[in-house]
C-alpha cells in the first residue's frame, strides 16, 4: 500500500520533489500539489501527472486521502503548515530552514510532538554519497578520533537580490546546510566565530547581506571546525569537506559531468564541476525522499528530525551575532536570548 | 501522444530497459513484455507495472497497440524477431550483437530496409558522458587529427561458463562494445591483429573461449588503435579510452561511487570504481532509450543503425581469425568469405 | 669570484645547508663551519669537505676570508650572531624564527640596517614550486582578486618534548612558516583568532604547548584566511594551500615519492606523500640559498628581508594571546605591548 | 678511495653525466673528458671543473689514472670504445643503444667478457622512481601474476632531421627505452608485431624514418604487451606504464613541475608535465650513475649488463622487420639472420 503524499509549494524545490516522488520513489503516490499561485500548482500537476492541484494548502492538508505532506513553500509559512499538518495527523517533510525564529520553531516542534507524527527536515546533503562515506569513515574508526573538520561550500553565482532580501541571509539560506553537515559529522557545536563581508556584489550588501564568510567552530567534543562560503565561484559549484583525525584524513572532491582529461599545448584540464545543487545533489534529493517514505512506511523515526532543523538556525543566529560583535559566541548565549 | 512499446526478453537486460522505459523516458509507454519463460514475463510485468505480458513474442509483435519493440532475447533469436517486427511495420531496438553470422544479419537488415522501419542497436556506451565527451573533443578539433586510440575494458569477473558457451566468445560478447567504440570515435577499421589467451580460469578455455585479449587495429584513415580486454579485474570494472591526436590527448577515467579520498598510515586511497555495467553505464542505457524514442517520435533516423550492429560482428570474426592464424587479418577477407 | 660562506650551527638544518651549498649552489664556496659542540662542527666539515671548522662562532664571523654567514644555531643565539656578523660587515642568512622577542629582533634589525648588510630569513617555502606557482597565479590575475586563503600544514609526528620546551611552541616553531606564507601570498594580516588544544600527546601539554591549532586571519586588504596545524598526521607530511579569488581558485596538492596508482581488490591507492620537510622541501632549500648567493653577488636586496622575519613572530604572539583570551587579537595590540 | 672516471663524448648526454658525476655522486672523481671536437671537451671541462680534457678518446682510455670510462659518444663509436676500454682493463658505462648491428655488439660483449670488466648500459629509466615502484609491485606480488603491460611514450617534439638520419630510426633511438622497460618489468619477449607511420612531419619519412608507432609484444611467459610512441605530443613528454595482473593493476602517471590545480571559468587545469627527458628523468640519471659507481666500488655486477643492451637492439630489428612485412616477427628469426 503506497504512501499518499501532497506537496505544498510548486516552486523550484517543490517541482524537484514532485519529479523524484513520481519517478524514483517506490511506494510513493503523489496525489496533489498546492500553491497559492494556482498556475504554478496547475503546471506542476500537468508536468508530473499529479492527479489533483489546489491554490489552498489547507485544503490539501485536510484531505482525507493524504497521508503525508511535503512542505516546500516559502520559509515564513513553514511553521504554520507544520502545525496545521501535525494537527491533521499528517506525516511531515519540511524544507530547510524551518524558520528564522527559534520561538516559532519551538511552537511547531511542540505541535509535532503532541500529534506524535514524524517531521523530517530537508537536509538532503546528509544523503549524498560523499558525505555518507565521510560519516562511515568516522563511525568505522577509519580515521580515528576526529580532531578537525573543514567545509568549503561555494555557489556558482549569487541568487537574485529579491531572494536575498527574504532568505534570512547567507548564514540562514546557504551556510545552514554546512552547519547541518558539521553536526552530522562531528556532533554539537559549542561556540562560533564568524567573519563575513561583501566581496562580490555591493547590491548584496545594500540588501543587508554578505556574500563571503569564513567561520570557526568549537565542537562540544573538543574538535575544531571551519566553514567557508562564497556566493560566487566562477568555476561552478564547489562542495568539499575534510575530516582530519588521529588515524587519518578523509577528503571529498567535487563531481564533474565526465571523467575526461584533455591535455593540449596549454594545459592538462577537465570540464568544470557539476554546475549547481540540482545537478550535484540530485541523487541525494532522491535518497532523502526514499528515506522519508520508508521511515513512515515502517513506522520508524525520520532520519533528520525536528531538532536537526532547529539547531542549524541557532548556529546561524550565533554566527550572525559573532560577525556583528567580532567575538566568539556560544550557542547557549543565543539560546537564552 | 506517447510511443507504445513492447519488450521481448525479460532477463537482466530486458528488465533494465523495462525500468528505464517506465521511469526515465518521457513519451514512452511500455505496454507489454514477452518472454518464452512466462514466469519471467509475469514477474517483469509486476515489478515494472507493465499492463500486459505473454509467453509468445510473436503475439506481442503482432499486437496492434504496439508501435515499437525492444528485443532483449538471446542472441540466436534476434534476427528472427527483427524480421518479424519489420514485416509487422514496427520500429525496432535490438540488443548487441545482432547475431554471430553475417548472412543472418544481412537478411535481417534487408527486411528492415524493405519495411522502411528504424532499427537501433544497443551500443549504449556511445551515450555515456565520457565517450560523448571524447567524441566531442575529436569533432571539435580539440585534440587535432587523431593518430592513435587505446581502449582498456576489463570486467570485474567472468560470466558463468554456461553463458560463455553460447555467447560467441569474448570478442562477440565483450570486445564487440569496444569494436563499436573504435568505429564510433575514429571510423572504419581496415585490419586487425589479435592476441588472446586463457589466464584466469582454465574452464573458460575448456569452453572454447579466451579470457584475456589484446588487439591492434589499423583504421582506414591511417590511425592505429589497440583494445585490451580481461574478463577479471579484481578491482572492478575498468573502462578507459584514450585518443591521441596532433593537438593533444583526451583520456577518460573510471567512475567511483564517491569522490572521497582517505589517507591513513598505509596509503592514500579511494573506494573501487563502480562495480559493473549496470552501475557504470546506467545513465547511458537511459540515454540510448530516450534517443530511440525521440528518433521515432520525430521521424528521424536512429542514432545507431543496422550497419553499426553488423560491422562489429565482422571485426570480431576478423579478430578471431587473426588469433587463430597469428597474422593481421583484413576485414575485407572476412567479408568475402 | 665565488661568495665565501661560513655556517654557524652544525645541527640538522646546518648540515642541510652545508650539503646544498657544496653541491647545488654555483658561485658559493663554503669555507668554514662553527658549532659550540666541536665534534658536530668537525663531522660536518668532514662530511661536506668544508676546509675549516671551529667551536667558536665568533672566530668564524671575524674571519677575513668569510663574506657571508649562514646562521643555523639555536633560536636564542640568532640575534647575537646577527649583530656580531652585521658589525663585522658580513652578509647574513638566518634561520627562522629570528627570535621569540620583538625587542630583541628590533635590536638585531637595527644593527643590520646600520651596517648596511643584507639579511635573508630562512622562509624556504616561498621558494617551493607549488607556492611560487600560487604566487604567480595571484600576481598574474589568473584567479582575480583574492577573497580567501586556506593553509593546511600537518607534520608526520611531533618533535621530541625537549625540543618543544625550547621551541617557543607550535605557533613559533611550526605555524611561523604558515604565517609567513599567508603574508607572502596575500599581504599583511590585521587580526588573528586562534583555537588550540592538546589532542595527540598529553606530554606536549605538560610541556606548555599545544599540538593542534586552527587559526582565522583577517587580512588588511579585507581577505579572510585560515591556517590549520597538527603535529601528527599519521599519513605523513600534509602541506596544502588554497587561494580563492574573484576569477577562480588555485589549490596545491601534496607531492608523493612516485606517481604510481595501484588498484587491487581493496582500493585504488598510492604511496604516502613525501615524508617530511627534508624530502618535501629539499629543492626549496636549494633555491633559497641560490637566491641568497645571487642577491649578494649582484648587490641586490635579499628576497626575504628582516621584517619578513619579524612579522611572523608578531603573528605568533597575537595567535598565542588570542588562544589565551579566546578573542580576536589585532597585531597592533601586540606591537604596542 | 674514490672511483676515477673519464667521460668520452661531451655532447648533451655527456655533459649531463659530467654534471651528475661532479655534484651528485659520492665516491666519484671525474678526472677527464674526451671529445673529438676539442672545443666541446674544453667547454665541458671548464663548466664542470674537470681537471683534464683531450680530443683523443684513446688517450683518455689508456690513462693510468682512470678506473672507469663513461661512453657518451655517437652510437657508431660505442663498440670501438668498449673494446678499447675493456682491453685496457677499464670499467665501462655505455649509453644506449650499444650499436645498430648485432655482430658488432657481440664482438664488444666478447671483449668485455674476456677482460672481466663490468659494462653497464645507460637504460636510466629503470632507476626512475615510478618504474622502480612498478617493478616492486610485480616482485612483491602486489598485483599478482602479470597478464598484460602497456607503455605510452611520447616526446614533446621530434629531434632534428640530421639526428634522425643517423639515429637508427624511432625503434632504435626512442622505442629502445621501452623495449628495455618491457624486459625490465615482464622478462623476455618472444614475438613482436609493429605498426608505424609518418603522421607528424613528412621530412621524417623522407629521411627514412617513422614518427608514430604502435607495437604488440608477446612475452615468453605468455603475457601480452603494447608500446605506443609518438615523436610529438604537443602537451609535452608523456611517459606512462601500466602492468595489469591477476591481483590488480599498477599505473604510473606523469610528473608535473608543480602540484597546483587552477580552476577558473573555463576549466579545472594544471600545468603541463615536465617537458622532456632531462627534466623528467634527471634523478634517474643520477641514480644509475650512483649504482654504477657503487657496483664497481663493491666489486659487484653492474645493474644493467651487456645483454640488457643487446636484446633491445634485437627487438628493434624485429619491430622494423614486422613493420616492413606486416606480420608478427619472432626475435629468434632476427637472431638467426
Amino acid at each position: 500500500m503506497p504512501l499518499n503524499l501532497g506537496i505544498i509549494g510548486a516552486g523550484r524545490i517543490g517541482r524537484l520533489h514532485a519529479n523524484t516522488l513520481t519517478t524514483r520513489v517506490a511506494g510513493a503516490e503523489l496525489l496533489a500539489v498546492a500553491d497559492i499561485f494556482e498556475d504554478a500548482a496547475k503546471a506542476a500537476a500537468e508536468d508530473y501527472r499529479i492527479p489533483d492541484y489546489t491554490a489552498d494548502p489547507t485544503e490539501l492538508i485536510s484531505s482525507g486521502d493524504i497521508d503525508a505532506v511535503v512542505i516546500c513553500s516559502s520559509t515564513d509559512s513553514h511553521c504554520r503548515f507544520i502545525i496545521e499538518a501535525a494537527r491533521a495527523g499528517k506525516q511531515i517533510f519540511c524544507e530547510k530552514p524551518i524558520a528564522f525564529d527559534l520561538a516559532e520553531i519551538d511552537e511547531a516542534l511542540a505541535a509535532v510532538a503532541e500529534a506524535g507524527v514524524e517531521l523530517q527536515i530537508g537536509f538532503n546533503r546528509r544523503f549524498d554519497a560523499n558525505h555518507a562515506r565521510l560519516k562511515l569513515a568516522i563511525e568505522d574508526g577509519e580515521i580515528g578520533e576526529a580532531h578537525t573538520m573543514m567545509i568549503i561550500s561555494r555557489d556558482p553565482s549569487p541568487p537574485p537580490i529579491d531572494y536575498i532580501k527574504v532568505s534570512g541571509g547567507l548564514m540562514m539560506d546557504m551556510m545552514i546546510h554546512d552547519f547541518d553537515m558539521a553536526r552530522f559529522l562531528l556532533g554539537e557545536v559549542e561556540e562560533i566565530y564568524a567573519l563575513g563581508d561583501v566581496k562580490i556584489d555591493p547590491a548584496i550588501g545594500e540588501a543587508g547581506d554578505i556574500d563571503t564568510a569564513k567561520v570557526m567552530l568549537r565542537f562540544e567534543n573538543g574538535a575544531f571546525g571551519s566553514i567557508e562560503n562564497s556566493r560566487q565561484a566562477v568555476y561552478g559549484y564547489d562542495q568539499r569537506v575534510e575530516v582530519f583525525g588521529s588515524q587519518g584524513v578523509a577528503t571529498t572532491g567535487n563531481w564533474h559531468p565526465n571523467a575526461v582529461t584533455i591535455s593540449d599545448a596549454a594545459s592538462v584540464r577537465r570540464d568544470l564541476p557539476l554546475h549547481f545543487f540540482v545537478e550535484r545533489y540530485f541523487e541525494s534529493y532522491v535518497a532523502e525522499m526514499i528515506a522519508f517514505v520508508d521511515a513512515i512506511a515502517n513506522g520508524q523515526t525520520a532520519p533528520v528530525v525536528g531538532n536537526d532543523g532547529r539547531v542549524p538556525v541557532l548556529m546561524a543566529l550565533a554566527g550572525m551575532r559573532s560577525m556583528t560583535e567580532n567575538r566568539p559566541v556560544k550557542l547557549s548565549e543565543v539560546e537564552r536570548a
